[in-house]
């Protein structure tokens, strides 16, 4: 019998993937990226304005028109395939990246009077133009309505959707009132390719709405209007336009319209799945369950897992996201991560690039820092470069090394360095677990896992846990493949569920890094030392005694010398 | 009518200077540098023994007679200049290097029957293989005669007199029975050039004795034999070969001998002054006095001060030394420093080489750094790399960097290490202060004050002060010369007092660094948060609140850029 087929489409910062997948066993037979053809690689700039980043929607458009139809010739290649035994599609988008639409739900940018003005396209999630605005937002809620805090760490951040609505109804008025509402881009696409314009009748992501915009049904779904309109009295106006009730990824947006089935060339009527972020359809990717810690590793990282419905869970303090269905239906999502990691290793290479740039590469910086037995350096690092999200939610930390001597070499500050972020996904580790979110088996997928031996090495020996790789290295794609197989379900040749869905179409790779108990005891010492350095440059605790730090490190470096 | 001339000798690590000044204005005539030839430039090592570092009493002697011929030849230049018309030498060494001699005060080196014995050479002041010693010493001085720690900072160090007697004594027993006693290379060598052998009859130094061997006026010079006996039986021996009284360099050891005479070239008979160490004829030769603080500033610093006999000086802690007449006679000496400060950006440029060995120079990184406002790189470090010798006595500190980001430049850190040497300076300057010790004047010397504009701005700009810079380069020779000038007496053209002499003989240059009112107001700032960190890590207060310290630097980058 000929298989079917589901599709994928990851939505990034750069460009968009689509990636054809074999059902039932989830083989990756064919993907095709398309670039973003507006602005800088995709990101619409301003001279003069470092933080604001915006993405126009035709490249949406476009985007999937091509990425679809590329994917499709690509996959002419596999024996049975053919673009009629597709069965569906998902959909995995940036985010929080909310986008201004009229009452047709045509974008803003899209109308001749204001495809012109930066604020009328997308605004793209690491768009930081509303620092002052959620500066705002978290003071005012603590004050009022603490719990919104609580699902989304305490803090709540100038990435977000309502950070970027205040700033741009403060900024940009005339933008502000000509939207009718504000879709996520994770809302909009799915929508779209099903020929569903009106905002009224577009299902929303729970994912988006409820890492990013205060949605919880605990409160009746999004914040209540007064305290909206409390904080600008436009805010209050499009609470009015939002949803009772938001979807999770098993729900399908529609049906794919008879014009996108005449673009892409997939056929018509087959169910488009519920949009959701790329970090959260990503960890479906990878294998997500209960139990399951998916850290995506690369130039940053993002930590999720789920907890069913029914087994306890409390606020956890410091968490990005605590999310009713925002990765798998009938479970909490949980979102984590480290603000910069890949991109620490990054800026020792690049910026101070010991030794010169044909010098200090990451190969042979790798090579000379799997020399140095753990401990013998006698360097400690936060890993801090570019704020800390998790578990301290704060921007304004930095990063810091102690230990130096006159003999301390660049291999050694490398070593540290991949150890201070192991340091750091440790502290997430423990706060799930603090939290009764108990972490059975980690997956890792991402940039750095199948390229960085030691740095997987030395992961597992600081978590002293088997370090698994997914197989996959296109996650999000492949997770938001697997929605597409869930919403056409078992009847058409895809899935009833999720849990079938994952445990057919995912899986990991045969090699698995396993702690080295000598290693790890070394790492329970210099990670003891780290949290004192955390919690007290964290804020933490006041009360901590640093007068053993540098005298411990000495220690334990003579011992393993 | 015709000038007279001084020698001053400085025997260093590596090799030994002699140094002709003309008298009475002081100008340098003529220099000649002989290297040492045994072991590794005049350094013994031993291979697996790397805190092992011992020095050939030979080289003393031929480098003393090659110097000498050396500069007296090079000296011919000048017009009025005959060997005859010197009238006076002195001489300062390395220290504490005590040598182990035998009942005739000859070297055990040269007795052939030890001559191939590791511990029979002088024991440089860098030899480091008496660390248990010096802990041993501490512990039990803490405990029967705190007084003794009280002038050299509250810990003896491994480096001084009778650390290394206690160590030779336990490990080369054979030695150690063989020796009648023990002589700095700063009584022993003046005492050679004239013609005296037996120890008994050598006028010791009170710089050595009293800076490493806890000789001190106040409890009856050496310290008393029971407590020596309680260490080790052999140290009671010793200890009653020694002297009641100890000589300042303003006393003669001798004259000249014939067989010296005839050996360098210089006249028979002339006064030879008692040694002292070189930072603190350095000292003179940088003209010190009361009220200016003498900074000689290299790889390391060496901080010296006087205070005259009679005004108030409690004892200080954290400081090196303070000791009678070490330096001035009728005056404390008091000695301070810094572990490592060119060697931390050594360590910098040649260990991490950022941006290879062709860009990260001194040179580039020092013009790079210039551009880089005070503040505005957002970093904080402590200059530990080599422990902190003043006000912490710890050699068990490390180095550390806060603040680091994704953005960090090699200039930036290249300054901030700058800066926390100069952070480390004013640490010292404030300690003199606070305890009575005023500095009117600071004269800088060495190899670094000539050479880096930047660093000599910084550290005005830190310690909120003008810097003056020595006329010398060689600021010890010239203290030697002047010992030999005054103790020539003005009769024979010399001085009869130090204080005449440094008036006249030395000098410093026209360039003053004076402090900018703007980067010193910065430096307030950040000099607090690294007294924080200071005081936190170097184990002076548990109580330190690290929570706003990363963010502190952050306001204070950007509000500088």
């Amino acid at each position: 019998m000929a298989s079917q087929y589901t599709i994928g489409m990851d939505f990034g910062t750069n460009s968009v993937r689509a990636l054809v997948v074999r059902l039932p066993d989830g083989e990756e037979i064919a993907s095709y990226v398309q670039d973003y053809r507006y602005g800088n690689h995709g990101v619409i700039e301003e001279a003069g304005s470092p933080n604001l980043a915006r993405q126009h929607p035709q490249d949406y458009v476009d985007g999937a028109e091509m990425a679809i139809r590329g994917a499709l010739e690509a996959a002419r290649g596999d024996a049975g395939f053919a673009p009629e035994r597709v069965i569906g599609l998902g959909v995995d988008t940036t985010g929080s990246t909310p986008m201004p639409v009229d009452e047709e739900g045509t974008p803003l940018a899209f109308k001749s009077e204001l495809e012109r003005h930066p604020a009328a396209p997308a605004w793209l999630w690491k768009d930081h133009t509303s620092v002052a605005e959620a500066e705002e937002i978290t003071s005012y809620a603590r004050t009022v309505h603490p719990e919104y805090l609580a699902k989304c760490g305490g803090v709540y951040s100038s990435e977000w959707y309502w950070s970027k609505l205040l700033h741009c109804a403060r900024t940009a008025p005339e933008v502000f009132a000509a939207s009718h509402t504000w879709l996520e881009i994770a809302d909009w696409i799915p929508a779209q390719l099903c020929g569903i314009d009106r905002p009224e009748e577009i299902k929303r992501s729970i994912c988006a709405a409820g890492h990013k915009a205060m949605y919880n049904p605990q409160w009746g779904g999004y914040p209540e209007a007064g305290f909206l309109e409390a904080l600008h009295p436009e805010l209050g106006r499009i609470r009015r336009t939002l949803p009772d009730t938001c979807y999770s990824v098993q729900e399908p947006v529609g049906a794919l319209s008879a014009a996108w089935a005449e673009r892409s060339g997939l056929p018509r009527g087959i169910p488009v799945a519920v949009g959701a972020f790329d970090a959260h359809l990503g960890g479906v990717g990878a294998g997500i369950r209960p139990g399951v810690l998916v850290k995506n590793i690369g130039t940053s990282t993002c930590d999720v897992m789920v907890q069913p419905f029914g087994r306890p869970l409390e606020d956890i303090p410091g968490l990005c996201g605590i999310v009713p269905e925002s990765i798998l239906p009938g479970a909490h999502g949980l979102e984590a991560g480290q603000s910069a990691v890949g991109d620490i290793f990054n800026w020792f290479v690049s910026h101070l690039q010991p030794g010169g740039p044909e010098v200090g590469t990451h190969q042979t910086l790798s090579r000379q820092a799997a020399e140095v037995p753990a401990g013998a350096g006698g360097l400690l690092a936060l890993d801090w470069h570019n704020g800390n999200r998790t578990i301290l939610v704060d921007q304004r930390l930095t990063g810091m090394i102690v230990g130096l001597t006159l003999h301390s070499r660049p291999e050694e500050i490398y070593r540290a360095l991949i150890e201070s972020t192991a340091f750091g996904a440790r502290t997430i580790l423990e706060r799930f677990e603090e939290y009764g979110v108990n972490v059975d088996e980690i997956v890792s997928c991402g940039g750095i896992p199948k390229k960085n031996p030691l740095f997987m090495q030395i992961y597992a020996d600081v978590l002293k846990r088997p370090l698994k790789i997914s197989r996959s290295d296109q996650t999000a794609a492949l997770g938001s493949a697997i929605a597409g197989a869930v919403v056409a379900g078992s009847a058409a040749g895809g899935y009833d569920t999720f849990d079938d869905a994952v445990a057919r179409m995912t899986g990991t790779l045969e090699q698995v890094y396993e702690p080295n108990p000598d290693d790890a005891a070394i790492y329970d010492e210099l990670y003891a030392l780290y949290r004192q350095a955390h919690d007290a440059f964290g804020g933490v605790r006041g009360d901590v005694d640093f007068s053993q730090l540098m005298k411990e490190l000495i220690r334990i470096r003579d011992e393993r010398r």
